[in-house]
């Protein structure tokens, strides 16, 4: 149940209102937004008489009933889009951001050349994966906590900020400088990492997981948000289905779907999704058609002899036409790229 | 395998060159393209000696071995992109065809008010089901022959040529004025009526199957295509995933493959996929990014009462806000909407 | 909603409750059991007044919404279990009933072989395609017409009755000396087949569909009952799911719920959910022990060189060895084998 | 690649070969069975010359290339069945043992009255989570550690083994008198989580992860296994499908083919699988008759009332009634239960 409070609802009074549903066992979810601000109670609210407690609550407008599970991140509550700001750059409704970089960083000179190329060609933050999970043991599994190393240095060499991907929440410090922090489809319901990054002041991607569904998606991002990290990025890369021509099967319409429900920003992955290079720039412009806020799409300086992923990776020259392609088309987007 | 003959084959030359092949027991399919003309042998091709064929064939000018089962819908022996005509309008490269129309046909009344309205707005092509594959037999089953004499008397009064679902081949007779045969999801691997509508002079739009893969649809078309008409268009319409949210999941990835794969026009339907009538303009926008030929949506003048399929449809002033959005984004795409 | 009758109504009485309610808009379903007869009504039955039925209808004993769409599948309107009869042979509750033979009928000498093996061994019915649905139009399309006589050659050699599958409508004269119509998996929404075999008084037996629910398995069955023949034989044979490693997935929860949810015989196919011979055994026994009435499975005399499927046909002695296994179990099971 | 080594191997012999190839950079896993002690090498082996190096080395009887990933957990590599022992109880081959208790550990009253009650039954281990995986972050999320110290308590008092569930590496101290160590569906790819187990001295139960394959699932072990722990018991717990009548889809398939491809003991859980307390007695049934090593079932003392997961837990009878008649039929499978 969310309560829209009236526009001179003061500080003091929304406190009170506040502690008095906690003093009743329910929690609390507070969102101030430009419009309104709302007050949502999470807990058994079935035989709470909502309009009694409109009528008798002069800072309280009116009340909604949430059936939705998701709560904090849910659009009724909030419904401002949320705008995540890193390094001098925005994901969110208005903009369309591109994440480009390699699968894995490989070396400096690797890491490097790609940043400066992505960064000329209007990339505006740099991926690079240092821990890689891999299916097979035997398999690549990243340059570790050197990766991120090569990876900062080429944030400072380019001035782009970075994102990479986390394994467990033991690893938080040695994210310390890393701009946003990625949980990977793998580990979207890993719920003790959620709770851990739920704690930090960090932007985190979250990606949804190749057998979750969109409620489940939204669920996961509920952990990290009611945990007090509200600067959470959804992305789309692909669930699982039966067909086996492609990698995995990109579903544009949880981008459309996830932008109606919730006030988080979303962004699709078509590298993953695809798994097939010639595929990426029809999917990126059918994501930012679709109304995405971004892609994160793999840039390599040499894909043949990418350590990982080098078939849906794009080259340096790709990338650079797929960029002047959608920044023409981020005008009828209305959206600054 | 297929074989690329010179430019200056002469017929009689090529009929000799294929008669030659079909008394060893291969299949042919001859393909005239505007570059090329090619020769495609079906059967046990792994024991011929195909450099020994170049070199001592003078009309043969290079060959090439065929991976795929699909020949006649390969990109590979057809390289030219196949251009569906009907009643004026065009369908494939080039163009962004929009099919329009209520899932079903209910009355003179709805069929024509639809039709009028959707011309209008900029559809080429009405739809309009007179016989409808429900799940349950207690389901509304459409207005059948009647209906299908509903949507003619529209063809009439608006100019656009329609589009309707058959259910199998005793049928074809019924649809002998409706342009385009519609051969819906569940029906695709029909295979006696994809033989059937393999021998008319009539296009058909092939809807790919709610579990079928992108080369099963492949080879659904090479059904009618080998039985002598190329004229198929293909059409996505979202495949069956865990995702409950959506009614289907609308598989993006398989359109731009389709496109590369295959000469066939490819189109796909926002309505089907979702089942949800918000989703229907953003999925169009991405699916004319994407690179498809064009859509098939539903409209209803009363979306609110529609036997069938009402929560999908756009009512005909979201359609026309639709179009107008598209029209301009077909400018981007060059296009002819 | 379905009424329970007393046990002393007359037919006369029946008859007129029945018309009653035809009367007012109703369709009916009589379902006459060992233990009750009940009458079904098909149509908006939310503003019947149920309670003042029963205490105003003296025939009536109870009265029960059904909130399932299918009815007269539904065990809850016909408790006693169906027992299909075809020559001799019972399928249904108390039975496991081994239907066995190859994929494609190809030689008199080789149906003759594989039916006299596998009676001896303990098969109750002959099983054999003679029209089959194949991907490709290149792949071999089975013996046709040809087929169905060689297996009824067999049929009149051995004893056994034969079941063999129909394509489309057209084909049911052909299949008048059949003992069991298959409906396959790619038909199974194929409504007008449906209703046409709904209208014969010849055991049916339904495959359910690649994607297809269990719901909506049971809405194809009541398409054929509800068309006057009660005679249907559901058969699970695998979805399809993400699991590449065997040619679908054998979903055995369905067996165990359809069980529960109709009262029509539900038999499994362990060799195409699995595609794989080694697998074969395992699941047939699976499929015992989780309460199916029956397994339909391939065998070969010469898998090696089967025209269709012989990766997942037993032979001869493996087949032998799987029945001598399954009698014990059927001791168990207190099943007649 | 991997070598069958002659009987007469000695132990200096066979580590010189074994540093030989290390010393060429390669991997490698010896495997000591009844049967045969084997040499297996992970890396590069493509250039290797086998047939040379059988020939000229006088301890290898022949050698074979492991096309599959999997290498530590292969069949192929180590013929002989692995069986695990925990505290007196063996699962793996000729045993079906099984696990029973609550999904969530609530009280000292409730983990003990069913234990004692399971273990009456026939139960050989005690199942009771602590940590909880849930969707949402506002569902029961376990006791937690005082969950763990109750589990113990019931293992004391009954002397059943105990397994529970555990959510991240840090928590593995907090396991350490817990006899099996549970890495949940949701987790199986977590492999950081898989490496740490792999370096402990104790059994770890694996379930498959709700959209992974076989394939994944065997590689995830081989994290395990290679690691230094071969006490690894596979579980098939259901995948997701488009089914929605069952919370998710057994696959017993897979169990079949995992008994196969692997020498690690397979077992599945019939209450996830099927989310539904009918269904789950048959479904033990066919899990028995397919061939796993055991099961995993939920038992509540009172499902109504469950914290979590109630409507697919048996109650203390039921379960009674399925043990009664599993033993019967671990008679016809040879098998101690």
């Amino acid at each position: 149940m969310v309560f829209i409070l009236n526009h001179g609802a003061t500080k003091e009074k929304i406190d009170s209102f506040i502690s008095g549903w906690e003093q009743k066992g329910f929690s609390t979810i507070l969102s101030v937004g430009t419009e309104h601000t709302a007050v949502c109670l999470i807990g058994n609210t079935a035989e709470i008489d909502m309009d009694h407690v409109v009528q008798t609550t002069d800072i309280v407008m009116y009340g909604k009933r949430i059936t939705e599970q998701y709560k904090a991140v849910n659009r009724t509550v909030h419904e401002d889009s949320t705008i995540v700001n890193v390094g001098g750059v925005s994901i969110g409704e208005g903009f369309f951001t591109v994440i480009s970089g390699p699968c894995s960083v490989e070396s400096r000179e690797q890491i490097l050349e790609i940043a400066q190329s992505v960064r000329e060609s209007g990339a505006r933050i740099l991926r690079g994966g240092a821990f890689k999970p891999r299916s097979s043991p035997y398999a690549f599994q990243g340059r570790q906590a050197e990766g991120l190393e090569m990876l900062l240095m080429a944030k400072k060499a380019t001035g782009l900020p970075v994102v990479s991907e986390i394994m467990n929440q033991t690893q938080i410090d040695l994210f310390e400088d890393i701009d946003i922090i990625q949980i990977g489809a793998r580990n979207m319901q890993n719920f003790d990492l959620l709770k851990a990054v739920g704690g930090l002041k960090k932007p985190v991607l979250l990606k949804r997981g190749l057998a979750n569904t969109i409620e489940e998606l939204l669920l996961s991002a509920e952990y990290i948000v009611a945990g007090g990290n509200d600067q959470v990025i959804l992305c789309e890369r692909g669930i699982r289905s039966f067909e086996t021509m492609t990698r995995n099967t990109l579903d544009l319409s949880a981008v459309a779907l996830l932008k109606q429900k919730s006030h988080l920003p979303v962004i699709a992955d078509p590298s993953h999704a695809s798994g097939i290079r010639s595929l990426v720039p029809p999917l990126a412009k059918a994501i930012m058609a679709v109304g995405a806020d971004g892609i994160m799409v793999e840039t390599h300086n040499d894909p043949a002899k990418a350590l990982c992923d080098g078939a849906q990776s794009l080259d340096l020259d790709q990338f650079g036409a797929l960029m002047a392609d959608l920044k023409k088309r981020a005008i009828i987007e209305n959206k600054t790229i």
